[in-house]
């Protein structure tokens, strides 16, 4: 019987803030036997999201928090290589749930096939054509409903997802503005992306003033990876019938503290405006229809996207603290 | 030329809190000249609303303050007793923006026919039929989109949009939990209207948990008049797919400092939930529509409903208070 040596990086106790090395635990084990229903998959690429910091916590997200000595819950692709499973076979390269290793078991349930014979490379299924890329498409697409003519405003958008929205947004013929962090990011998103203004909000004292000069006839369109102050300045500029797609929390992802939502919450009243959230996870089933549309654009040039890939396993915790400093350069993901 | 002397009760300085009577002028004048495209309104009932709190206040809502010196605005009902309109003639029945006074100038463009021949007394345009019962069922029908079998939660469920909430979701098949603040309303609810459960907000120490217990299967819809606490408990308790109607925000409206948002926002992520602001204003185009068919919901005895009318124009300001004391026994609206 075959056995699978791997290394692994166990959460040890639940973080105060930012992620310490304190927190976790690196050990050795072997993955041997599986349960019916189970595979295990030597990991070519594990994902870093934001999400991870929220499974660390002792609270409930949209997943229950990861059980204290148990490789860091992540997005993995890589080759299955034993197969309990009807579904797959020793041999496909598949994603899904894994963990901080470089062997995962993962249930049949936890795991989605990657179509190689799109011919992008496998990195890109964590990426332009993974779950990232697809919370854009569908986020945008199917929860926001461009119309061309509209304006799209989108935060943290030289990040991973915000990129891929502006880009959509622009083939669905919006008008386009990003927000980001420094110059250089401004800079890609405009001359490289074809974004048609940006609002670098690290130089911005008056956030609601800097979205009505770049949003003149407002924003129906807010697809917000932030929250906080942000979605409140965005609040006092919305068209009327405004869309927000609520993606993600990451101003308030690090604080013990609760965080009060927004104070501008009436203008969604006043604007007759939708905030929604959505989970990329209830599209999972609709990817075989989205992935070929988007890997087109990708082949096409209009789509381009940034991956910033830390090699080993053991530089994951150090590569994480990344997101939450503003420093990785595009989708974050580690190479085994 | 016929002439129109009226009791007008004036905005004099912004409230800070609540209505005092020294924000307030009582004056007599006399109507004769309008322009054209206007009309005088004798005015049969005003109609007392929150919102009307709101456009005292110096900023903006979904409409710009009332002048200092003005008649305060509201919903009004009447006669038409002169007309440079095209679309109304003396003697037709009308609703729309009027004040605080025995008789309005109104634009056309601000005014509606009320439909006499359904055969419902003028008051109820005022109410079941006007904009207040209209709130409830395109709020609910439209924004909400019931489905039978799904868990309705109406905060202010006693009072005039909240009450028929509940009963419009009961016809639609819906399991109905209001919240109420006295055991007398949360009987009527449960004993007159054919409420599923109900919570007496006022005797509830973990709002969370009373959720919980009385909408087992999560919240589907929770039709919301009041935001703060209630909502953030609510935000706790989100079926999937969960919506929610933003209809109100009484419990910040006599506040001068900022009032923050939920804190609970992560919940509309993690539920793929909706929050959905709209202005019963948007539907006044398409109240012949509608309008017919809550008045046989009401000739039919399948809606029930309260009106709280108070006589006297010279009683208005104290009336309404009401609104913010929770006094009143149904829709409060003034005789003249």
């Amino acid at each position: 019987m075959s056995t699978f040596p791997t290394r692994q990086i166990l959460l040890n106790s639940r973080p105060d803030g930012l992620l310490k090395e304190s927190d976790l635990v690196r050990t050795d084990a072997v993955l041997d036997e599986i349960d019916d229903g189970q595979i295990i998959i030597r990991n070519q690429y594990l994902s870093l999201d934001p999400a991870i910091r929220d499974w660390m916590s002792e609270s409930d997200s949209y997943l229950p928090p990861i059980p204290l000595g148990h490789p860091v819950w992540c997005t993995v692709i890589g080759e299955v290589v034993k197969s309990k499973s009807s579904l797959y076979a020793v041999g496909d390269t598949v994603w899904g749930m894994g963990g901080w290793a470089e062997y995962s078991v993962a249930p049949e349930d936890y795991v989605f096939p990657a179509d190689m014979s799109l011919g992008l490379p496998v990195n890109n299924h964590l990426s332009v054509v993974g779950a990232v890329g697809m919370t854009a498409y569908y986020g945008l697409l199917d929860v926001g409903k461009p119309v061309a003519g509209e304006t799209v405003l989108v935060s943290t958008a030289a990040g991973a997802v915000g990129s891929l929205v502006g880009q959509i947004a622009k083939i669905k013929g919006c008008r386009v503005v990003g927000m980001a962090g420094t110059q250089e990011k401004c800079n890609w998103l405009v001359n490289d992306l074809g974004f048609d203004d940006v609002i670098n909000y690290r130089e911005t004292d008056d956030m609601a003033a800097a979205i009505a000069a770049t949003c003149p006839n407002g924003v129906d369109i807010f697809f917000d990876n932030v929250g906080g102050d942000i979605l409140d300045a965005t609040l006092l500029n919305l068209a009327q019938k405004a869309r927000i797609i609520f993606c993600g929390r990451i101003s308030g992802l690090n604080s013990d503290e609760p965080i009060p939502g927004p104070y501008n919450m009436w203008q969604i009243l006043a604007k007759s405006a939708r905030i929604e959230g959505f989970l990329i996870s209830n599209y999972f089933a609709d990817f075989e229809n989205s992935v070929p549309v988007m890997a087109n654009w990708v082949k096409e040039g209009k789509i381009k996207f940034k991956e910033d890939v830390v090699e080993g396993l053991e530089n994951t915790p150090e590569a994480f603290l990344k997101l939450f400093k503003g420093t990785n350069k595009g989708k974050l993901m580690v190479k085994i």
